[in-house]
């Protein structure tokens, strides 16, 4: 065994599968296997859940990080024969079935692979350098400072050109996460600056969503994606259609026509990659956005015992061209699905095929104001903005979330206020460079 | 003016008062200046105010900090002629009314000084270096993390010496943040760690309280002070008194007697001192603990143009002949106070003396255990507890904050658990380094 000892995990005489992430698949998939005859270690390099959708209010001041994550240990008290363990996976050598982490290597029976999407920026290094992402709570308390700072620093030029700049957000993608992020900041521009900054005329903050095709929300329908054009455009959010960025120095952001913005703040939501780990990236695996192909079974092509769930699966067949959706319900739905078929797996029973059962797809943009898709019935406003919060306390793991998300949401409701702005981290831009026409980067 | 103006903030006809710090003291004196004929800036380093008190519980996962913090900027909401601005206060000169800070300099007519208190090591490099601190919201989420951490690395060692030694937590100072603190961590270790942690012996876990006087709560009754230790060990915390601390190199422990502690984890909370300012930091103007001597009307020796309240000012008297405690009550009743003086300064009437209201002191040490000290009145127990969180819920800003924390503390109450156990700003520990004997430090 060797080195798979460093991880001080005993073998036993059950089978054991290795659950690499505990987002929403691999949680799914590790309750599915509770008190069945295996050993379940599940590996994860934060040692918390994090609930991705409410990401943007965590950036936007409405909520506290904490309120939106779960420890993992907790998802798995009183499991038996499951371990948890905080590390980051390396590499995987399917040949001796060994996973290797920055803690030590463990070797696997069955191997899941769920480690979910983080962003995309094609290729574009000046914009992943410059530009701010919210996959990751620690991302998205960056975006808050930033945000924050930004105004404190309005305050102290009498430049105008740069103190608009300083107001001036760009939101590149118009999915449902630049969506929800718009209309957040729209809200705390009228509710919250003025009131804040009284010494500063906030009207000129702008809050631009920029997105390359004809229509935002495209996976939604036509109506969904003019409704929420609506309501964005009801808060003060420019919306730019058919526009694509190319690039940003940290001060301006350049289109592929003469369109710029001037813009101390870009927030980039405009694609996600799957996560991809050495030793299964090879070109035979991966689909671009580096998902791996998978079989109607999450079975990796050509690897029997590994598989692949949520974000980093792609499962294609003739309903689903590009894969799921790369959102929660394939990854929750995967992951109970497999945790069946690893018992039949184990009982020698046939595995049964993946079926997607879509659940529909819903973006908030402000308070009384969200689009709802399901199958056979499309509604937008007050009754969708209910349904939005409802599915997403309900979603949200642990009680005492709920409580404080509930809590904070009726708060910010009947208050018009988000009070969770406080700079905790704070982002340290080196704003001198900025006056002096410098190039600003997430490293300064 | 020149740089004066550099804040961004207009001379009006109203005489100018700079807050320096939104502690409880500035709070209380911003508030008590709202709508008279003054203009007042407040600055701070932060865009919160921190509720110290409860800084144990952000550190013992208990507390989101959001929860415990409240924007500066919403306290002065609709202030008329008040300005808050982001900035660190490098100097301050007297004789030309000015105040220096990171963003550019101010000129006053009145300056206040409540600057708070940082923890005093006394000298000794070795302690500060690799000691954990618990002032300040990063300084709490830090310890969280070398908490939880060290459990996770427990884990992964077979050395038996090595494995105690991450699971020995010494706490140095026997007042109410170290009482507070050991007695939050002994819950930990019964109620939460043998569910978290199913493969490792968390009996184990040792919580050391160290005091070097030969009572802990030294500033209370002995009859607290008594009932206080009976409460630690009855939760399983080791008190040692008259046992003095004199160094840590990150793995031992080292005391005045043979006496050792090998220790992953030493938290020091044995001595505060206020925080100076360069140009109010003469000898004449200090007592030993850097507080700046103040008359009975706030006023530094010498300084007719400039106040201290709170833990800053040391304001000797028959009654106080080491100047009032260093908590949160004479800092509000001094700020209140100063308020009131203010006003009659500008109005040319005489100001009135400060004269100190005890309203009692309190520590809890766990679950229906605290102690509680009012003037004629002690008790402990059950009730002692149910007052200490009213008091703490009342003091509390901001109605949200004490929503959320009570739904908290009913929540951990009810299911004895604490959720907000997230490693969100990891520590980085390089264990490597513990295990080959080295010493491990903070800025590794």
């Amino acid at each position: 065994m060797g080195d798979t000892d460093a991880l001080n995990i005993p073998r036993c005489s059950f089978p054991r599968i290795i659950i690499v992430g505990g987002g929403f698949g691999g949680i799914a998939l590790a309750k599915a296997l509770k008190g069945k005859e295996m050993q379940v270690v599940l590996l994860d390099r934060n040692n918390y859940h994090t609930f991705q959708p409410l990401l943007y209010q965590v950036s936007t001041g409405g909520l506290e990080p904490d309120s939106i994550a779960y420890p993992l240990r907790k998802v798995l008290q009183g499991y038996p024969d499951f371990y948890f363990r905080l590390a980051e996976v390396r590499e995987v050598v399917p040949e001796s079935k060994l996973v290797r982490t920055d803690i030590g290597s463990l070797s696997y029976d069955y191997l899941v692979i769920g480690t979910g999407a983080e962003t995309n920026f094609f290729g574009n290094a000046e914009i992943q350098k410059n530009s701010m992402e919210m996959k990751s709570v620690p991302q998205s308390l960056n975006l808050r400072s930033l945000i924050l700072e930004n105004f404190e620093q309005a305050l102290l030029t009498d430049n105008l050109h740069e103190r608009n700049a300083l107001m001036n957000f760009v939101i590149v993608g118009g999915g449902p996460t630049g969506v929800e992020l718009a209309g957040a900041l729209a809200e705390i521009k009228k509710g919250i600056l003025p009131k804040d900054y009284p010494d500063l005329d906030t009207r000129r903050a702008q809050i631009n969503l920029i997105q390359s095709g004809d229509r935002i929300l495209k996976e939604m329908s036509e109506k969904a994606s003019q409704k929420a054009e609506d309501f964005l455009e009801s808060l003060g959010v420019q919306v730019w259609k058919d526009t694509r960025v190319i690039g940003y120095d940290g001060k301006t952001v350049r289109t592929k026509t003469d369109l710029v913005f001037d813009a101390a703040t870009m927030v980039w939501t405009a694609g996600v990659k799957a996560v991809s780990i050495k030793g299964l990236n090879g070109k035979d695996l991966l689909v671009p956005g580096n998902r791996m192909k998978v079989n109607a079974f999450n079975q990796l092509i050509g690897h029997e015992a590994i598989f692949a769930i949520g974000d980093t699966a792609c499962m294609l067949s003739d309903d689903t061209p590009v894969g799921h959706p790369m959102v929660a319900q394939p990854a929750i739905q995967q992951g109970r699905h497999l945790g069946d078929n690893l018992v039949r797996l184990l009982n020698n029973e046939p595995m049964k095929p993946f079926v997607y059962k879509d659940k529909g797809s819903m973006a908030t943009v402000g308070r009384n104001k969200a689009v709802v898709d399901l199958k056979n019935f499309k509604f937008q406003g007050v009754f969708a903005w209910f349904v939005w919060m409802f599915v997403h306390l309900f979603f949200l793991i642990g009680f005492r979330n709920r409580m404080v998300v509930f809590i904070n949401w009726v708060y910010n409701y009947v208050r018009f206020d988000r009070e969770a702005r406080l700079i905790i981290r704070p982002y340290n831009r080196d704003y001198s460079q900025f006056k002096d026409g410098q190039v600003l980067n997430k490293e300064s």
